[in-house]
Formats: structure tokens, sequence, C-alpha cells
């Protein structure tokens, strides 16, 4: 075997962690007074702060202010090795798992807690129009695309193309979708105006596409309602109802059940320049590679079924957790139930994950892994967001200014490492008295093509 | 004539300027009060402060901080419109510009202002193994490349190929060669170490190699001897007299005069797997370009010769300023001296040639260029730096802790913006006590290639 990794000195149990997600995180922190040798693989060098990366998207925050560099997360954990490497191929029989660069590293006990990405349900060709947002490279895309929209549009004398420039689309209203519309319209009405010599900013249509008959289904209904008028008065069209047939790089055919806007079933167009896709998540492949290797089972998005102490059904040494998991909660007393695939829920069953591995390593029985349910937020825009709070006494919602000061302060609060908290709060803080946005920063810029545009 | 503009409502004279940086920036600033009609266009949608941008590469600083939105600078200037273009030729006689879309801007009075870019010497074939550093995208390519080559030597079994990744290389001992490899010594000696579990980070090389007799030629001797010491003290060995004569992706083949460490003449071969250039500049081929349409001159290192009031001789409507001149500065009884490529130079004439065209509206005669020289301040690291300030009691020189203080506030002040100046000063702060550098983000990765090893 060839592994880039030392051999276990003291023979310690060697736990491999794949992804360095949410899950990945919490379960590498939750070893860290045991006794075994830890090593966390990610494609990539930081932990990504996922619930703001829309504001990264938006120019609103630049990248360090939401992305922690792994190592430097887990500099005194001295049981636990980074390694940067993508993981493509688990081998459970030999215990090891491959990575991109032809090496592999073995394991007695694995954490996989690879994510999820975007899908776009079997039409693959339309994501170089719509880009979905899950890593930091898919934001500096989505960013530079709506920038160089503006300034595309400022170029453009024909009338009817400039405006295909400021038709902004997001596809599907779940939690990105909401917040990309409603900062979108905030930059178009608030930020960007008076910069602008040929085109009025705020004349750029947002709008917002949803396949299903509210926004933010995840959310009881009312909140659902809230949120539909906070988009609305924040200047974001939404269309409900409306499912994509077709994407290309002039706009979206658009199918509609019923809406004010548009009666029922009828096929239209958009034009538009600038498309998000919000639409769809899939679990990682490593889920439906790992699901033909062991004969487990994987759900419709390719999420791998586990027992409910997270391990595989047969293979005790391997844990799901995290988007990649199809889990159930098992509250003492009552019927399991599906976790939800949200960050709180993923670090929770990292420290289970982690917890029943130690269990396993002192010879006691693991246990039931049970979703301690606190609640749901989501963002809409400025001052504007909907919170859901389980509580004893039954759930506790509101929304509007009160509900956007708590998920503010949810999400400052739960970002890692104390510098990037202060900057955060210094950059929102500057954005909201001044209406800048000041991530507004292109690279890579090549002229903005435009092949409908004789000049091009 | 296909213009992206609208044409001149009121038929005011029509000032373009092309790049915003120093130079530009400070002539368009110079102009919001004048009765004209005034274009702005630059390759990239912000002002870089370029004196900043070693910390971008360095994982110090964010892009956001360092780059300012052109729009945003002048979204209260009323006289200026911002245009997102690259200039790809200048034509005199059809007083206009040709733009990379194939669209041409008109001009009444042009100021060229399109900067410089690295230059190999006629080596082109060098810089995908060095690359240099101007703008945001190689920063970024340099971070990616210095954090990769840490994260490789971790993986890495072999000893030789091991150091190969820990000698980082910098060519050319000028401002900017001195700030990275001060700062490189400072990432591996202080910032990085605790961080990997296999690899002493401090066991890194930092090589600056220097085709002359000294670091800081434009420096005073003595405090050339000052940054000497003080990159020794930080860990950073300087070869001096020692000429690149060959580079490729394992590393540099170095021809070197005399050296303590090597003598003299002979030829040497540096293993380093990441390497950077910081020993030429080239104007912008803008500059040949112009000439050849005007049949003015240009120097070796392709400036265009300008006449003492910056405008180019029998083209009285074209000024060119900054580094793309080359100027003469005429101080009242005295011989004309040329004038440095720094930017407090490129911020004078922009400022002249601004107030030049106002007087050429006015009927009035132009005034020569006097550049008023205040000194020249260099950084090498942590508490390290040179300043040599001019003043009428002749000069004052010094280095060390309090030189550093006085470099750190002289570039946090001349930042623009004042947001900017906040974030930079407590990520400073911030990094100061800490030694942590947060800006360690790097994307679009694939696994470090390394045709070397058979791994890949």
């Amino acid at each position: 075997m060839n592994s880039p990794l030392p051999p276990s000195p003291a023979a310690l149990p060697r736990v491999l962690i794949i992804g360095c997600g949410f899950g990945g995180l919490e379960a590498a922190r939750a070893l860290r007074r045991a006794t075994v040798q830890v090593t966390l693989v990610d494609r990539t060098n930081h932990h990504l702060f996922q619930p703001l990366l829309y504001q990264v998207a938006t120019a609103g925050l630049s990248a360090p202010a939401i992305a922690a560099p792994i190592r430097h997360l887990f500099r005194r954990q001295n049981n636990l090795t980074t390694l940067l490497g993508e993981v493509t191929a688990i081998r459970p029989a030999e215990r090891c798992v491959q990575l991109r660069d032809g090496s592999t590293l073995a394991y007695d006990h694995l954490i996989v807690a690879a994510g999820a990405t975007h899908s776009y349900f079997g039409r693959d060709d339309w994501a170089p129009f719509a880009p979905g947002l899950k890593t930091l490279d898919d934001a500096f895309d989505i960013r530079r695309r709506i920038l160089l929209a503006f300034e595309a549009a400022e170029k453009e004398d024909d009338p009817q193309r400039r405006a295909a420039w400021l038709n902004f689309v997001v596809v599907g209203a779940g939690p990105t979708g909401v917040e990309m519309a409603g900062t979108l319209a905030e930059i178009a009405r608030h930020t960007l105006p008076g910069e602008f010599r040929r085109i009025d900013p705020a004349s750029a249509k947002v709008i917002l596409l949803e396949g299903g008959s509210r926004v933010l289904q995840a959310m009881p209904e009312t909140l659902s309602q809230r949120a539909l008028e906070q988009l609305e008065r924040l200047g974001v069209e939404v269309r409900l109802q409306a499912r994509v047939t077709a994407i290309d790089e002039t706009g979206l055919t658009v199918e509609s059940g019923s809406s004010p806007h548009h009666p029922a079933t009828n096929s239209y167009q958009i034009n538009s320049r600038c498309m998000v896709w919000a639409a769809g998540v899939a679990a990682s492949p490593l889920g439906r590679q790992l699901a033909e290797a062991t004969g487990c089972d994987t759900d419709r998005a390719g999420r791998v079924r586990v027992q409910p102490d997270l391990s595989l059904p047969g293979q005790a040494a391997i844990s799901v957790i995290g988007d990649l998991a199809c889990a159930n909660s098992h509250a003492p007393g009552k019927e399991p139930t599906p976790v939800p695939g949200v960050s709180p829920a993923a670090k929770q069953m990292g420290r289970a994950a982690a917890a029943n591995i130690l269990r396993r390593l002192a010879g006691k029985d693991t246990r039931p892994f049970h979703y301690a349910d606190y609640g749901n937020l989501a963002t809409i825009g400025r001052n504007s967001a909907v919170v859901d709070l389980a509580s004893p006494a039954g759930p506790v919602r509101f929304s509007g200014y009160f509900a956007w000061l708590f998920w503010l302060f949810a999400h400052v609060y739960f970002l890692i490492g104390f510098r990037n908290r202060l900057v955060v709060l210094l950059d929102w803080a500057w954005a909201y008295w001044s209406f800048a946005r000041y991530a507004r920063v292109v690279t890579g810029i090549a002229t903005p093509k435009d092949p409908a545009s004789p000049r091009q």
C-alpha cells in the first residue's frame, strides 16, 4: 500500500474522516481527547461556512471572511493530521480509500461526510448557463456574472438586449434561492444606483421561479407566506408553480401552472443573461460508489441509508453523516423521523458518529442518533427573515426586522474563529449603513461575451 | 463610428482616460469640476492598491481589502462615465481608440495610463513556472502555489522531492521581490509551524536572487545594506550577482558572479517548485502601438518618450503618464531628471496631465511636469522596513521597527476608501499579534501536479 501518511507509531486505531464540512469538522473535534489517530481529508484547504456563501456570491463578503484554513483550525489537536486530497473511491474490503493522486489511505474506522452538490435533475447541460452555489469557486463565478451583466447592460445600445442583461432569474425558492433573489433585488435597488450613467440599475428585474406552490417549503405555511410578502416588498417577482423546461444562454423556458401573472399551463420564455440554479441538491457521487461497494441502499437523491447508529448495515467500521446520509432521528419513545439536510443536523451527526466509534473501541454498545431540532431560520434580504423556533411550549414563529437580527447574530455566532466573526460583523455593519457592497472585485475578466451582438 | 457611449449632449470636450491605476485615477479626479465629459476605461472593474498586492499573494489580506470598484469611487463625479473594456489600439488620425469587443471610443483629449506588466526579458516561456505579480489574478496564482507547495511537501515521502517543494525562490530584489521574500520567510517561520505533522515549515528555504550587487537598488547604499541585514535576520538567503539563465518546473539555473556561498562565475541548479518572478517590468504593449501610430519614440522598456508637458511630440491631444511614460522632471532652474516608476510619480503625472488639458481648453500654455520627490520606502517583513525621506534639510534615513510603523501608516493612509483602511488595519493588527494569516483560501484546486512523482 502506498500511503502518504506514516504508519501509526503506537498502532493507535486509525479514524479517517472524509470531508470537512459541518459534519466532518464536528466529528474531528469530538475526537480531540480520544486515544486514536485521526486523519481529516478534504478536497479544499478550508472549512466553508456555507450559510453565508450567498454573501460572497453577491459581493457582500470576501472569501476569507467565511472560509477558515482546516490546518489552522486543528493546529492544536495533536492526534489529527490534515490532508489535502480528493477521495475517489472507498474500498471496504481493504479498509482503505483511494485518492485522486493514486495513493491510498488506510483506516480502522471511517466517517464519510462528503456532502452534497447541486443537481440539475439529469439536465447537466444547463449548468454552464445557470450555475449553482456550493463552493467558493461557484460564488466567484456567480459574482462575476452578476457584476458583468450590469456592465454589459451599460454598454448595450439595443433596448431588448439591454433588458435581457438586466433580467436576473433565480431557479428554486429554497433558502439559497430566497437569499439570492432578495439580495439581488437589494443590489439593484440600493447598492448600484448612482454608479451607472446610461442604465438605471433599479430597473433590473429579479425573478424567482419555484416549481412548488410556496417559497421555503421546509418552513410552516404562515412563514412561507410572510417570506413571499417580504420578497415582493424587496422588489422580487416570485412565480410559483413555474417549472423550468429549458435553459440556454439567452434565457429559460418556463411552464407555468397558475400564477397571477401567467395563467394556467402555458409555456413562455424569459430572456436573461444571468441565471442562478438553486433548485436541487444531490448527494456526493461517493455515496453511490460506497453503496455499490457495500451492497447498501441509496435513496432517490443518492444519499446512503444508514442504521440508527449512523453506521452502514453490515459495515460497523463505516459511518455516513451529514448531507450524504439518509438518516432517521430516534427520539426515545417516538417513531423515527427523517433527519433534514441542515447544518445543525450535520454537526449533531458528526458528534454522534464520533461518540459511537469511541463506544465501539471501549467495547460498549452504540447509541441510536437523535436529532435535536431547535428550529429553522431563513433570511430574505435587508431587515427581512423568518424564524421558526422549537420550544417546549410549542413553536415560536416571527418574521421581519427582529427575525433578521436574530438570524444575523445566530450566523455570526456560529462562524468559525473569532477574527472572522469580527470582520463579518464589521463588513455587515458598514454595508448596512452605507448600502455599499465592497467585495465587488471581478477577476479573470474577459470582456463579457454576447454572441447575439454583432459587435463581438 | 460604433460607440458604446451616447453622443455628448452639450458637445462638451471629451476626455478619455485609459487605465485606472494611480495615474488614471488621479487624472480623473483632477477633472471633477471641469466642464468636460470624462470617460474612464479599464480592463478590470476595480482600482488596485498595488503596493499591498504582495499581501494578497502571501495570504495576509483578502482581495476586496485592496481593490475598490471604480464605479463606486466615481459614483458622485457626474461628468465621468466608467467603462469596462480593454483598449487594443489607439488611432490618433481618427481621434478614437479601439476596444477588444470591436467598438470604438472617440476623444478630444486622451490620457494614456495603461501602466506596465512584468517582463521576462524575452523569455516568456519562463512565465508558467515563475509567475509575476501585477494583477489580483497573479496574486491568487502565487498564493495557490505557495500554500499548495507546503501541502505537497507534507504528502511527499522522498526527501529530495520534499526539499524541492520547500525551496521558495524569488527572482529580483526590487521592492516587490524583497517584500515577497521577507513575507515568505515569515510565513514559514511564524505562521505555519504547528499546523503540519510530517514537515517542519520552518525548515523551508527562501532564496532571493538578484542579478545586481545589492538589494533595493533605487535606495541609497546604506539602506540597501540595512535591508540585506534585515532579510537575513528574517531567514532569507540572499544571493547577489546571481543571474537566472534557465527556469523550468523543476527549478532554476543560476550563473553566479561572486557571493560568499558560491564563488565566481559558476553555474548551478536550484531545485524549487515555487518560484516568483519580480525581476523586470515592461510597459504596456499599447506604448509601442501608440509610438508606431504617431511616430514617437519608446525607450528600451517600451515606455513612450513624452514632452515636458507629458503630451506626445506633434500630438498635443495625447498625454502619456505613469509607468507607460518615459518622462523627465523639470524643476525650475535645474537640469531635467528622469521620473521614477513609482506610484507618487504616477499620481502627480495624472494631476499634471489633467491640468494641462484644462489649460489647453482655456487657451493657455501648458506647464512642464515637475516631480516632487518626498522619498522612498520599502518594507521587508515583520517589524522591518527602510525609509529614505527627502527634506529641505537633506535626506532622513532610518530602518527597522520605526521604519516599519512609518511604512504601515503611510500605506494604510493612502489606501482608497475609509472602509478598506479600517479592514486592512484590523487584519494587520490581528495578524501581527497572532502571527496568523487568514486569507489562506485556495480555490480552483486540482491536486497539485508533480510530474516527477510516480504517483501522478
